[in-house]
Formats: C-alpha cells, structure tokens, sequence
C-alpha cells in the first residue's frame, strides 16, 4: 500500500501544477478526529460496557476498535482524501457507444485498496464473510471516509445500503449469492428509486416488471439520479429497484422490490450475460462530481424479487433508514474537514490587528484567529461536528443495541427511539453542514471562493445532502407527522424524560453550578417543546396544513434539544475529570465549546418557537402572490 | 439587435444540445418585475415627486423612466441571460503568451450592444456624454442586469465604480481624457486594491509607485482578484490601483491611488504603447465563471496620481461605498431570479397530494404548491427579493438626494443616512440571497442540483457577494463600531425617528387595525434595539471585542427593522388601494408578503437579540478549542 500512496502523492502534485496556473494549490488536508471519537464512545456513551452487554460484541474492546479507527484514519487521509479535488475537476465520463463509465483518476485504484483492506465488511454478518464489529466502528470509518472524499465515499457506502436491504429482506438464493459479494465489497450496490416523474411521491412509479415463465421479471423503465450506477470499480453492480407488477394496485401499495444485476449471475455464482440496465446519461452536478449520477434505463432487464410482491417500500425503507443516517455522516465528515482547514487557514493569515490593540508585534498584523467574528464561524463549525458526532454515534449505538442486546424490551425500545432520532439526525446534521462548510469558506475571505483551497468544495459537495434521500421538509413530515403527532410523542416523551433524568443527575452532582447554565436552558427548552407540541397537536386535528408548516421549524428546535443535551452530558463528563490530569486542555476545550453551544446556537430556538406558533395561514393565503388561484 | 438576439438564441439551443447529454436542457428564464420596480419607486418612495424637486432631473418623469426599464429589461431577458450558463461552463481563458482574456463565447458581441444602446451613461454626468439620470434607474437596470447574469455584468459595473471614483477626485486631465470613454463603456475600469497578503487590512499594502521625471510614476507590485482586470471587451482598461510613494508612512495612511491604464493614452487621446500591466492568471472559482478573476502583476507600470499623496484609500471609498450599493444590487437581482424560476418548477412540478387531500383530481398528483414548506421556501426568496427592492432603491434615491436636492442641509441628511444604510444593504441583502437562492434549489428537489436547472448556478454566483467588497463582518463592524457607536447612535436615531413617525401616521390612519400587527411587531423591535445598542455602547467601553462579538448579530437585527419599515410602508399604501381597484390583486399580493415576513422572517431578531446579550466570552475564552495558546 506504501507504493501505492507514493502514486497518490505524485498524482496530486501532478495535478496541481497542472491546472493552477502559477503556483502549487493550497490542498486541504484531513486529520482524522480520533481522540473526539473515543470521547464520545468510550466517555459519553459508555460503549465499552454496552460491548460486555451485546453477546454478539463481547469480544471486542475500545482498545480493538481505536487501533481500527487508527488505520481507517490512515486510509482517508492518505489514500482517498488526495483524490478529492481531483474527482471534482475531472467528474466521471460516460462512454456512450458501451454504455460504460469511467470515474476519475485515482478512484479504481483506491477502490481496490479499501476491499484489499477489508474495509467493505467491518459491521457486516461473519456468516457472508463479514467482520461483525458494532455499526458505531463502521460509522466512525465514515465519517473518515466522508470527511476525506465524499464523492468516493458513496460507491461504497451505497453498497451497504443494499447489502442491509437483502441480508434482511432477500431469499436465500438472493443472500448466498449477493451478500459475500457485496460484503467483500467486489460488488456495489445502488438503489433505483427515483423516476423522472417521481421523486419524493414513489406511488407515482411507472417501471414495470413483468413475470417470467422461469419465476424471474422483466423489468421496463426509466430510472434517474441512480448514484453509482454505473462505473468501473466493480465487476458487477447489484441494483435494487423499485418497479411495479401487471395487476397491482395503484399508488404506494402497488409497488415491488426487485434485484437487478448488471451482469446475470449462474448458478454457479460467476458472470453471465450482460442484463438489460444500462447507464444512458450522466448528470452534470454542483457537486460531489466525481460520484456517478446515472440516469439508467431497462429495457426487459431480468430480476428478481426482493420480500414480498406489492410491499417493496417496507423493504426498501429498510435501506432508507440506514441511508439517513449515513447522509448525517456524509455531512459530519464534512463539517469537520471544512473546520479543520479553515483553522489552519486562520491560524497562518494575518491580517489587521485586535480590537484590544496588537497581540503579535512580531507581525506587521495579527492572526486572524484575534477576530470574535472568526472565532464565531470557526466554532460554530467545531460546535456542529462534535455535537454532531455525539449524535451520530449515539444513534449508530442505537442501530447495534436494536439487534445486538439480549433484552427484547431493550431492543425495542432502542428501535423507537432510533426511528425517532433519524430524521433529526439526517435532516439536522445536513442543515448544519451547509451552515458550518459556508463559514468555514467565509473564514478564508476571497481565498475561500477560490477552487484551489478546496473549501468551495465542501460547501457544494454538503448541498446535496439537504436533498436526497429524502428532503429535509420530508424528514420533518416524518418526525412531527409520524414520529411525534402519529404516536401521540410518545418517543418524545421518552427522550424528554431521558434528557429530565440527567438533568436531575447534573443538578445532584459535585459540578451542579457549573451545570446551572446548561440545566436551566434545556428545563425552559423542554418545557416549549412540551407545549408546544400539544398546541400542534390540537391546531393539526383542525388543519393538517399546520403540520406541514411547521414541520422543518420543529425538526430544528428538536434538533438543538438533542445536540444541547449530549453538550451538556459532555460537559458533565468534562467537568468530572480530576483538576490537573492528563489532558485538561482537551477537556476544558469540551466545556468551552459546550458554553459557546448554549450562548451562539442554542438561541434559535427563540425564533423557531415564534415561527411555529404563527401557524400556517401567512404560508397558505398567498394566493395573490404565488399566483395559484384568488 | 433583432439579428443579435436570433444568434444568441441559436446558440443557446446548440449549447444545450452540445453538454446535455440526451435532452435540452430547461434553461432558467428571467421576466423583468418592473411592476414592482414602478410600485416602489412610484408608490413607496415617491419618487415622481422627488423628480420635481431636484433641479437636475426635473425634465424626467415616471413614465420616461418605465420605458427606459421596459427597455432594459429586455435587453437582460434577451441578451445577456441566454449567456449566463454558457459564461458558467465556458468561463474566461488566459492565452500566456500574450497576457489576453478571452472571455466566454458572446460576451462580447452584447457588450457590444449595451454600449451601443447607450446603457453604460444612463446616470453619468452629461458633461462627459452622460445622459443625466438618477442612479435610482441606474439601480434597476442592474438589478435585471445582474438578475440575467451577473458575470457578465460585472465587467460594466466596475467601470462605473472607476467612473464615480474619477468624478469626484481626478484631475481635469484625467477627467477629460477617461471619463467620455468610461461613460460611453469604449473603455472600462478596475479597482486594484488586494494583494496576496492584504485583503481586508489594506495597510499592509506594498505596490510601490517611484515618481518620474515627467510627473508620472512607475508602479511595481502584485495585485490579486481583480475582476475584469483583463478581458476583450474593450479597447482600453483604466486601472485605479492603491500604491505606496517611497517616502509613504506606513500603514493605511501612506497608501495613494493611481491610474495606469493598459494601453498608454496619449496627449490627442489616441492610444498609445502598452502599459506594464499585465494579467499573470486567472482564478478558478466557486461561480461567477464568465467574470475573469485576474492576478495582475505590475513592471513599472506608467500612472498618474489620483487625488492627494497619502490620502488614497478616502479616494478609493468613493468607489468602495457605491460599490457596495452595487454587490447588493448583485444579490437582490439573483434573489429574483432564483424565485422566478422555483416558481415556474413548483407549479408545474406535480408530486403527492395536499395534506387537505386531493386539490386536483385530473392530474395523478398536486402540483408542489399545496405544500406549505414550498410556499415557506418561495416566500422567504420573494419576502426578501421584494423588501431588499425597496431598500436598495430607497438607498439609490438618497444617493441623488445627496447630490441632487438644492438644499444642503436635506443633502447632508441624506448623505448621512446613506452612510448609515449603505453595509446594511450589502451584507444584510447578501445573506437573504445566500439563503433565498438555497432556499429556491431546495425546491426543485433532486432536479436543484443537476446543472441544466441553472438554479445552483444562482447560489454560486451568489456566494461571492458576501465576501468581496469588505466582507459581511467587515461591513458589520462599520455598522456597529462606526456608523451606531462611532457616532452616538446618531444616524440610529434618526432612522428610529422616521420608523415612529410612519407607525404614528399607520395608527392614526384609517387602516390602523388592519395594521396592528406591523405596528407593533415594529414598535418592540425599536425598543429591543434601542436597550440592546445602549447596552454595547456601555459594553465596548470595557471591552472592545464585545462589539466584534456582536457586529454581525446586530447588522443583521438592523437589517429586519428597516426591511419590517418598508414593508409595514409597502402594505400600508396597499390597505390605502380603493377595494376593488384595478391591480387589486397585486396589491393584495403585498399585504399577505408582508404578513409573511412578519410571521416568518422577522423573529429571527428574537434569536439575534439573545445572541448578541450573550457576548463575548463565549467566542473569546475559547483557547482550549481552538488551540491559540492556553
């Protein structure tokens, strides 16, 4: 592998004095945040007695799954985060006389280096060749892996969405011939939902799948924004797509899962016959470029069926979910890599001096770093990722404690609140990468609108995440609709007596003054979002627009009452530490941070409430503006 | 024109054709809102009789100047927004060898058209073959100008910036040699003030200018991110560029401006040999592609002094303050575009049903306009397209008020709430463009990303406005430190004045209980800033970075107390419309906009009110984080 970094190395400075003009690019660099990880698994959630706890885990210590991070942290660093840029300015090229697609310089070469590494089947079942280590250890890899190249990223991490699709859903024919494939990672995976006139309403699907005399389906249609669906990393794709039977019935219930191969697989288990699915345009993109964006089509391509016929969104949604939540830490990675350079951006730029008079009269001006205003953008960035990476990671525990505990009352119960938590985290976290990745960009001035910096870049690559899968607004339906009005908040409820039951600890703890800041904030804050759920809750039985209204307002306020808890558990765990051990800075950088949260972000609660409350009519009676009928 | 126009068009669908790899591509459009330019101007501001008060510009009247709108606006529609995604793809090209610019296939030949429909003198001094126009049109014609595409566009803009710059402070040579080529747009101009190591704190400046002989000096320096600083659109380009004479103090106080043009002039006005100035490269950007971004290096360049020795940086901030004025406009114009055209999409985009249910049966799906998010996304681009109108006009008016108006004493005011408005309009309509472009790719869901849609190229370009031009903090502490504190809160109070004047003439209007909710949404907000800024008056006096801490925070409250003003104005003489009149739904349009940004928009200020109590500690005593000594 040694070698093969070499190649990267010379490939990237190749690449810069190639195309900038008269100087070597300032590349971005990625420093994997492994020592914020551990803190949070081993301090904040306690992972390691979670792990003695989950049979299917108990040999696994924090001490195993640090060494991992170690190398998955090499691996982005070093391997992928180099391509990055280059992925950007080269995107992916669509050969249209084979219907082929090449990815950009350096993708092929890296891919075969993360399956020889095995990094493909980290969280994967042992029975199809997988490592079965805990989610939490995949999702740290990706947020590495995002943080360093989201556009690579998503080859692979669409792949995991398929293989979590079939391992639960698939027959056994399917699961003893895909899963070791896809788990091994020399297969990918898509998912081909979207069709050009169905994007967030998948009852409107028209592909159609028609049975065979041999108990297979010919599928027929039009598939658009299919990411990954075509390319050169993998001998085979495995597409799993939605389409719709002969006699079904119409709308969402009529729909079908189906598995597509590109190339048919034998019985035997090696390559067939080319399949009729083939990638007919690429899409043109405002970011992550170097990520194929097909619009596929079928022409009788030859598939089977995945679970049961007419009930392919439950399947499908299995897929989703995971897909969610993997969107969240395509945006952690993301927010965390913009930080980090625009810090060594500040730290080496001087310009003017401190409002308070010179602090560097070595320098014909100070740091930037000297500018509440700098300090502002570049906090709420660092506030953002690891509030977000709390999160994360407390809802990856809750994807492992959901099938790895023994206690069927434990399972469930992590279940619910990991259906609750979801949308908050991918809808929440993507919201906040767009803001982080812009002021992180606004730390570098002029320089940050600049391509050669590389943080113009994360801004644009971070967009998409507010999009797919889901759009935001969606994820808010699903969260006040379903999650919280549908289940009479329930699972709200549950959080909220979680978050009251700490606060009660902190307020009973050595460090109680400390905590009052944080204590006093989230009582008030619970307080609004109980009442203000419950007034929801009796304007929606009126009106459902109120519901649609408020939605994305309310996601938000959910938002920083979950990310304002886990600072504040932070804190806590912060605060607890001997005065003078090891690492005090690290753990005054949690209080500080935790501090900056509650005074500079935590306020927009004020303004969410009051945009609740004003209900829906200002949106619905603007008929003379937007012109739909008086 | 007509033939022009046939070409352009041409193109357009050749282009489309060439990158988009099996459909045309569904090209933004853009319709001039000259009936809410005509409202504003007509019904707001008053300005028919503002016209008759100013001696220069009494001959002008309403309907004049809509023509000469109506005009404008079709030279943008039809002109320059066919070239807006094809100046994106292409972008500009340095040939080495000769230091030319190419810019993007058809710039030129509809820059050749603006000057020959005599665009660039509209409000020029008619001693220089201007045609004497308020800048109040000058503004609307690039509002659309910038709407339909602002990289194109920046190349005329700049040169009036150079033209405002050498009217007030060029010698009579200068004068008479470079003002009827600027005027006529033959020429155009820069202003040359970065370089790689000052951006933001221009005293560190280090341009060397050495006087000659004749009178002239020979500049030798490095100047970074010059927009137009090279192109091929004009025979000559006037320079101002910020230098240091030898003998110069240091700092911002021994900086001068000079002119270096890049062909030499000579005494007959003949263009003589080239000039040692040259463009060494282009920058790669974010968006604004078709703008050449130039890194200009200067070998003993030959200019002229502009203004006194020492004393350039006050000659620059002419060109500065009206340029600021100018981003502004920038951002309104892509705020109304972006708007246009999510509109377009939503209603034509069907997709689910109304949460009400089915609104229409014919169709197999609602059109995305029952949502109420979508209508929440539409409104905030409109709600600020709109107010962000009305305050950039209502700045242009008291620009010719400053020069204008025969008394000294209303020129004076003006002046001063010019100054007052003025970063206020740049960063406060910058941010509601950052987020109304988002806002309106949000819309057009997956299909937001794709570059054929054009809507992210909206948010690109968009991008810019908040960082050049002194960026958004920088124009937050002018705002705060001097223009509120620096200066008693003079210039506040007086604009407080005039807000608790209107509210007195709502209240004692006919209309007052339809205005309740304005009034006193307006009336608090005026109390909260009042008790806020005598706070960080008391504040800064201990501490100055507490003004840094809360300088963006509190341009931003500022910006939604004079946007609530204008728009409580707006449904004010909507309400005054007989019931029945004619238009009377536009009119009704304005009400329920304004109802929206009371609802939706302005409680925002609950947050940046909290956030600006909080102060500084929460961003200075931050060591810990961000690693800048302990």
């Amino acid at each position: 592998m040694d070698g093969y970094l070499l190649d990267v190395n010379e490939r990237r400075i190749k690449h810069a004095h190639k195309n900038i003009d008269t100087k070597v690019g300032p590349m971005p660099s990625y420093n994997a945040p492994i020592e914020d990880m551990m803190f949070v698994l081993g301090e904040v959630l306690d992972l390691s007695g979670k792990l003695k706890s989950w049979p299917l885990h108990q040999e696994f210590d924090l001490e195993t799954l640090q060494e991992i991070l170690n190398q998955g942290a090499r691996f982005a660093s070093e391997v992928i985060q180099p391509l990055n840029q280059v992925g950007d300015e080269q995107g992916c090229e669509l050969e249209h006389q084979t219907h082929e697609v090449k990815t950009p310089e350096g993708f092929r070469e890296a891919y075969k280096a993360f399956i020889e590494g095995g990094w493909t089947s980290i969280s994967c079942d042992p029975l199809y060749g997988g490592q079965g280590l805990p989610m939490v250890v995949n999702q740290c890899v990706y947020e590495m892996l995002n943080a360093a190249n989201q556009a690579w990223t998503m080859y692979a991490g669409l792949t995991h969405g398929a293989y979590e699709c079939l391992h639960t859903h698939g027959t056994q024919w399917q699961k003893k011939t895909f899963l070791p494939k896809l788990t091994c990672g020399e297969w990918t995976g898509t998912m081909c939902l979207t069709e050009p006139q169905c994007g967030t309403d998948l009852g409107l699907i028209s592909t159609k799948a028609l049975p065979q005399d041999d108990g297979t389906y010919a599928l027929t249609g039009q598939k658009i924004f299919i990411s990954a669906g075509e390319h050169d990393l993998a001998d085979n794709i495995v597409h799993l797509v939605l389409a719709r039977l002969p006699d079904a019935p119409k709308g969402s219930k009529g729909i079908s899962l189906f598995l597509v191969s590109k190339f048919l697989v034998q019985t035997n288990g090696s390559l067939g016959a080319r399949n009729g699915i083939f990638c007919a345009s690429l899409e043109h993109k405002m970011g992550i470029k170097g990520s194929a964006t097909c619009q596929m089509t079928l022409e009788a391509a030859t598939g089977t069926l995945v679970g049961e016929a007419n009930k392919g969104l439950a399947a499908m949604f299995v897929m989703m979910n995971a897909a969610r939540i993997g969107v969240g830490m395509q945006s952690l990675g993301l927010t965390e890599v913009a930080y980090q350079n625009a810090l060594l951006y500040a730290k080496e730029r001087i310009q003017s001096r401190s409002l308070l008079g010179a602090k560097d009269l070595t320098r014909a001006a100070d740091s930037i770093l000297v500018h509440p205003d700098v300090r502002r953008l570049l906090l709420t960035a660092k506030a953002y990722s690891e509030g977000g990476r709390a999160l994360s990671l407390y809802s990856a525990m809750l994807m492992d404690e959901s099938v790895s505990s023994p206690q069927e009352s434990v399972r469930d119960l992590a279940h619910r609140e990991l259906a609750f938590l979801t949308p908050i985290v991918k809808a929440f976290l993507t919201d906040n990468a767009w803001i982080s990745t812009s002021a992180c960009m606004q730390v570098f001035g002029g320089h940050g609108y600049i391509r050669d910096w590389g943080v113009e870049q994360f801004v644009r690559d971070s967009r998409i995440n507010m999009i797919y899968e889901g759009t935001n607004a969606i994820q808010s339906l699903d969260l006040l609709g379903r999650k919280v009005l549908g289940n009479e908040a329930q699972s709200l409820k549950l959080f909220d007596a979680q978050v009251r039951s700490f606060l009660e600890q902190a307020q009973s703890s050595e460090h109680a003054q400390e905590m009052q800041v944080f204590i006093k904030s989230l009582k008030t804050l619970s307080q609004r979002i109980e009442q203000v759920t419950g007034e929801l809750g009796f304007k929606a039985l009126q009106n459902a627009n109120e519901v649609g209204a408020a939605a994305v307002d309310y996601l938000r306020l959910l938002g920083h009452f979950v990310m304002g808890y886990l600072w504040a558990k932070m804190a806590l765990v912060a605060y607890s530490k001997e005065p003078g051990a090891s690492r005090a800075t690290f753990y005054e950088g949690k209080i500080q941070l935790a501090h900056f949260y509650f005074a500079k972000l935590m306020p927009e609660t004020l303004a969410l409430l009051e945009q609740i409350k004003s209900g829906s009519a200002s949106l619905m009676d603007t008929h003379s503006v937007l012109g739909d009928g008086v």
